[in-house]
């Protein structure tokens, strides 16, 4: 076998044998491939496509390049495993309400979470603006916690799919990332090797999601639900909205408050929306459909798992959230209808104060971010707050506001309206 | 500027501009661009491909990238200059007689050649057989050993198109060689930055040449007259055969006995007729239209200037070529005439009993390689010599064999046929 040849089946657009997969896969994650070599490779493989088989074969050498993790009962944990992965958006904060509430209907929710990249906040940068709060546990704590408190949101060890992580740094620098095979194979060979029993995807589509248009975004849902299928996992996917950010708040701090929020009964409509539609799914998949997700916001179970979970992994839940130190405040231009507030140029707004990184070293602010007060079809007076920045560095708010160019619409003449249901489409 | 929207340009089948052009290049051959990025690149451009002004732009880039030379008068070379380039094929030992002969007829021939890479021989690895020839020259050297013979084959030196020797090396090992527009730019960077006034271009066709088809030889033909004119040097091209090889020999030592040969007035039909062939288009393209190739071959001019031309280079004309320690005969299976000779066959067959390298770090065998004892068209008798093999390492003839396999067809009832012309087509 040789790289060469493998790479020219690809570019010659026909298909990689289940060998020529397994023994690039191995190779690269050796070394024995060069990074050059296997960059070549992606982009033949961004624009030529995998089929089906070839992606299942592709997502199964990266399980089998690093070690799986189990949550069977024979680890401990009684009780079905849930487990829910986004494609990332602006303001997609729903892990952090999600994993308490459907731990308190029942389930076992080990979240495996990110960090930011680019224009996408990260589940883990959120919750470290919590005092005290650890991302990094071993195996071992992270099954205490997990068995203790139903629910554990922490990093993924280096063990899992090592293959991926290495395809992923040299995809990100190489302009391959946007590839619906790499995409999906990259996330479900991490969450097949968590080893979770049921996986719900939340596949954003819109102007701040990965996905622009529902025809991407049904593919990748499909492709995705058929490796966890073929793997064993009961998957199901949900098309969900990100042409506008989720929720009144982009950052992590805010957040996090904005969270606390939904768990105590409150918060935005759309996150509340969201939260219980996956919630409900998460439910579904792990045979436990009877349970209403409603009730445990309403009666404070999902807020005692929440506040368990964070002491437990070093939080202090009632630990004042840290703050930016400047805002500046956009007022609205016109009287009118909000009827556009764009995710994207929200996220890369709150990126540039400082609430995302431009590369994996670089640290992020707790306090930076946008706060939204107005969403598309409500009506808005001119000179009122529109949206508020924060940043610790006030030398990004000209940077900030340049993303927020063009960002919004407000129409004087238009009729306020309530917003679609924030979910499109289920894939199953 | 950066890197990755480069790559995305060409990826999502957009036209690179002009910066963007200048821009990568100048920042790969800096090293600021990383080789993973340009092979993302070089694989999107071979599938989604450049448009003229793209390759036009590329190749000015690279020629850019390093120093020019200078044959003009100013440089104390009278005579108008020609230069000869062949895309590389099997027993293509054109340039040994073609140089000299050129030089003959009134014309200064400086041949900045190559070393033999795959299954394609290199001229310099041809010369080195004889003993005592150097290959590297100082640019002094050079233009001291064209001055006075009117002919000089060497290496080209390090200062030439830096970006292309890179680009090149990277190519090689992640399958982007096969990329029209990289080959065209490659080829012309370094034959417009040797600052020839004229130049004909040998681009083969057939199993034994990178072009397989007429098609993409004339394409490659045609980007490469087009290259060559927009940069003011007069550029013609002849598609020529390589479904066969040239000539009865395939090897170092054994192609320059075939070579003196021609120069002596003799050698097979094909050598002869291609020699004279590119010899007329390039003493056309010089200017020197009216003097008969033909004539320096019969009268012993072009012999002259071989034994100058070799001399000067510490070489000696009348040494004897090595020869390989072990020989082993095929002999033909059976009587009938002999259809198909396989050019890639016998080339990979040579290659693997020394005469070519696997990696450029590679020493060759100066008397490995093939004797031919039928062309396709002859009749031949069961048991008859059809080929030799030559090695100094015999352990290699069952590899050479194997190569061999399936690479001539004899059919019982065939008739005799003599081979066409090997110019196919001409492209100006």
């Amino acid at each position: 076998m040789d790289v060469i040849s493998v790479i020219r089946t690809k570019r010659d657009r026909g298909a990689l044998t289940d060998e020529q997969i397994d023994w690039v896969i191995d190779a690269y994650t050796r070394g024995a491939v060069a990074d050059e070599q296997m960059s070549a490779l992606a982009m033949a493989i961004l624009l030529n496509g995998m089929d089906r088989r070839e992606i299942a074969r592709w997502t199964a050498a990266m399980i089998a390049s690093g070690e799986r993790m189990d949550f069977s009962p024979a680890s401990g944990i009684t009780r079905p495993t849930a487990d829910k992965h986004s494609t990332g958006g602006v303001g997609d904060k729903i892990t952090l309400p999600l994993a308490p509430l459907v731990a308190a209907c029942g389930a076992a929710v080990p979240q495996l979470s990110g960090r930011g990249l680019g224009h996408t906040g990260g589940t883990l940068d959120k919750l470290e603006s919590i005092p005290g709060w650890r991302a990094a546990l071993s195996n071992e704590e992270m099954l205490s916690v997990l068995g203790s408190t139903g629910a554990v949101i922490c990093a993924a060890g280096d063990g899992l799919a090592p293959a991926d992580k290495k395809l992923y740094a040299l995809r990100d620098v190489t302009g391959t990332v946007e590839a619906i095979p790499l995409i999906a194979s990259s996330i479900m060979s991490k969450k097949i090797a968590e080893g979770t029993g049921s996986l719900v995807l939340d596949v954003k589509v819109g102007t701040g999601a990965f996905m622009k248009t529902l025809e991407d975004a049904r593919e990748l849902a499909a492709t995705m639900v058929g490796l966890g299928t073929d793997h064993g996992v009961r998957t199901v996917a949900l098309l969900t909205d990100m042409s506008t950010p989720l929720g009144l708040t982009a950052g992590n701090a805010l957040e996090v408050r904005e969270s606390v929020e939904v768990l105590a009964g409150g918060g935005p409509a759309d996150v509340v929306e969201l939260t219980l539609a996956l919630a409900r799914e998460m439910l579904d998949a792990a045979g436990l459909p009877d349970t209403d997700p409603a009730r445990a916001l309403a009666d404070g179970s999902a807020m005692d798992v929440w506040r368990r979970m964070i002491s437990a992994q070093g939080g202090d839940p009632d630990a004042p959230l840290p703050t930016a130190r400047e805002q500046h405040v956009v007022t609205a231009p016109a009287t009118g209808v909000l009827t556009r507030l764009d995710a994207y140029g929200i996220g890369v707004a709150a990126w540039r104060l400082g609430a995302g990184r431009a590369r994996k070293e670089d640290p992020v602010q707790s306090g930076a971010g946008i706060e939204l007060h107005a969403k598309p079809g409500a009506r808005v007076t001119a000179g009122q707050p529109l949206l508020t920045l924060h940043t610790d560095t006030p030398e990004r708010f000209p940077y900030g506001l340049e993303a927020l160019t063009g960002a919004y619409d407000i129409e004087p003449d238009g009729t306020a309206f309530t917003a679609r249901g924030i979910v499109r489409e289920r894939v199953a």
